[in-house]
């Protein structure tokens, strides 16, 4: 079952890549052309320049997602430029199209600066009813998000930052009902101060915890630290351990209901989990070695355990989140993903696991779980309507049955 | 058989457009998952990262032309903007697929910055393995398509100009062969000086004609006129109309062999035409309506007429050279599409066409005659490799074959 370097290698040679484009009208005869090309291609042409919303009747742009990168943070291997991540964003668009009929293209720009990416999707907007930013480093991609989402009218998502924030917060929420504790009470210690770390703070924010501290390399982070900060850290150390404790992670650790890991291998010790309050709930995701190895967590009394890993349970998968976002955005025409649309995204899949069937190794739905797409796709569509970023209505209902309907994998 | 605008409209509504994107390997388990995307996908990553040329061999890369416009001159509807421009650059890029098997993408660019769009295709470049500028207005496209030439790696072709220019030049050839005259004795008046004028004048004289006057709404362009010149008109009239020869298009069409008309309705009159040499060729393509209509040309001595029309005789039409021209440069990994390929792709079309079913009424093959564009693949591809821009080799024959069973289209 494990993947050898040969196989993925051959799996990619095999038909040169993963992604292609196909015509929904084939051209096959006269009369084909003259409908699909010219002349006939002139009349949605005026229409759309007589209303520019029509584009979205009439074009692909309704269902397409640009999967944009420059390579400066491609999964474990860093700063691999632009040419080398393409067959992340090719697979990343493979993704889109398997879990709910998303098209998507990757664009891999050859840049790393902000101020050209940033000019580049906006120039683009036409082509696109959506943007997925995807494994640009940090600080940058904060800042050339928040520029797009304000220079842009379609929806535009980190989604290292924003998908994995909410499959983490739908882990947690289900692990606090597994444990007994509430989001208004806990303490949460974060470890990682890079894009995921960053967002899954401010979704902690947004749906209730009051108490979190996020470490870093040098330790806590806390308003007036002198050293390593940055405007993003001080930004957090404004919302985030308001006692201004200083210290190492394992300092600060102590007595902390939920540890967050998006750092490296090894950085939580059985010391530190010993340390926590009882019964704590540990989401360990460093790639591809966790923080702390599940069981060596549980033998010091972690309750539930998360990774980013398929071969241990309750894996937070990004692939849970992004497709159904993206699914339930375009097709009620949201201008953005607001917070409110991905706390919508966090319950809808949180909520797939009933109280009778959660346990401690399962409190995430499975990757391949088919019903996660077309829930979070409504639940996303229906905050867009009832929060006023939809451009159009449509029933939620409907919305889930063509995503599961569009979708191509396999319940396993 | 005529086009209506609802049912065209129609078309565009029905499936909310005409492309989508298609997975080759598809993503259906955790398995799929693991090869595809993470973990297996890092070890393709690795190896372009060592070895950049490695991109052709595992991405979509080496099948995926980019579409690209700003809507400033579209079809007959002229400066329509970028979002009104997609449904024709969605349909160009099914018919690259439906002709050839060539996988292409529209990308709708929102500017009329000629900076803008050399620097927004640069940095776009990782994701493309050719770039067709559709669209573009003169003279613009003219910059546009030298600057990325000399400043990026893959093949970029305007198709207005080369497309355009290659089937004219195939259909001259077969009309002189028809006419028992050389491409080195004849004169040839051309009537419009915009992107496809400008380009089949740069053609005409590649392939060996001596003798030609351009001319624009102000009559004959020579050396030394003092109105309504630019850098493109002051180049042209350095290699034709060397006798200086001034006065309307009236003047100077007399005594001509071919005219070739890229202008407006009626530009040609019946007088215009008594006035030419014995058995006067007329390429009057003029979109919809020609410059002559063929009936009124035959009724004063034409001999052999193409327009842009598929309701006439030789038809001159882009699709007969795009996609094989991107299918045979794309699978030698050319560099460049450079005047001899054109040539080559001229030829190709040309001689599909044998002398024994030649006649007026024929000297350009139909548009969805199979044969085409696995002839230009293959030729195209050959040439490539003969003249120093393929960076891999390949079997030409073999070219033709794939591009036959990858095509689409019904012979009709």
């Amino acid at each position: 079952m494990a993947t050898t370097r040969e196989e993925a290698l051959h799996l990619h040679r095999l038909k040169k890549g993963k992604l292609e484009s196909k015509a929904k009208i084939p051209v096959r005869n006269t009369r084909d052309l003259s409908l699909a090309y010219s002349p006939g291609v002139a009349e949605p042409c005026k229409e759309i320049f007589d209303d520019p919303q029509k584009v979205f009747d009439y074009t692909m742009k309704s269902n397409m997602v640009a999967v944009v990168s420059n390579g400066s943070a491609v999964l474990g291997l860093g700063n691999i430029g632009a040419d080398a991540s393409l067959p992340v964003m090719e697979g990343k668009a493979v993704l889109f199209k398997s879990f709910a009929g998303v098209d998507a293209f990757p664009i891999c720009l050859d840049t790393s600066d902000n101020e050209k990416i940033i000019e580049t999707v906006k120039l683009m907007e036409p082509s696109f009813g959506g943007v997925n930013l995807e494994d640009i480093a940090a600080p940058h991609c904060f800042i050339i998000e928040e520029r797009l989402k304000k220079e842009t009218n379609i929806p535009v998502f980190h989604d290292d930052q924003h998908g994995t924030a909410i499959v983490t917060l739908a882990g947690l929420i289900n692990a606090l009902k597994e444990t007994g504790k509430n989001l208004s009470d806990i303490k949460v210690v974060l470890n990682g101060a890079g894009a995921a770390g960053i967002a899954i703070i401010k979704l902690l924010k947004s749906m209730g915890v009051r108490e979190m501290i996020m470490c870093d390399t040098r330790g806590a982070i806390y308003e007036g630290r002198q050293t390593g900060m940055n405007d993003v850290k001080e930004n957090v150390a404004k919302v985030t351990n308001l006692a201004k404790k200083e210290g190492s992670l394992s300092e600060v650790i102590e007595g902390a209901d939920v540890f967050i890991g998006v750092s490296v291998e090894g950085a939580l010790t059985k010391e530190m989990v010993a340390s926590m309050s009882d019964n704590p709930i540990i989401f360990a995701m460093a790639n591809p070695v966790p923080e702390i190895m599940p069981e060596d967590a549980k033998a010091v009394g972690a309750s539930v355990i998360g990774t980013g890993r398929s071969d241990f349970p309750n894996q937070v998968n990004n692939v849970l989140a992004f497709p159904g976002i993206f699914r339930g955005a375009l097709d009620v025409n949201a201008t953005h993903i607001n917070e409110e649309m991905k706390r919508a995204a966090v319950y809808a899949i949180a909520d797939l696991i009933a109280d009778e069937e959660r346990s401690a190794d399962y409190v995430i739905p499975a990757p391949f779980d088919p019903r996660v797409a077309p829930a979070v796709a409504a639940a996303v569509a229906k905050t867009a309507m009832e929060t006023g970023v939809a451009r159009k209505n449509a029933d939620p209902a409907e919305i889930a049955e063509r995503t599961r309907r569009e979708a191509l994998i396999e319940e396993e």
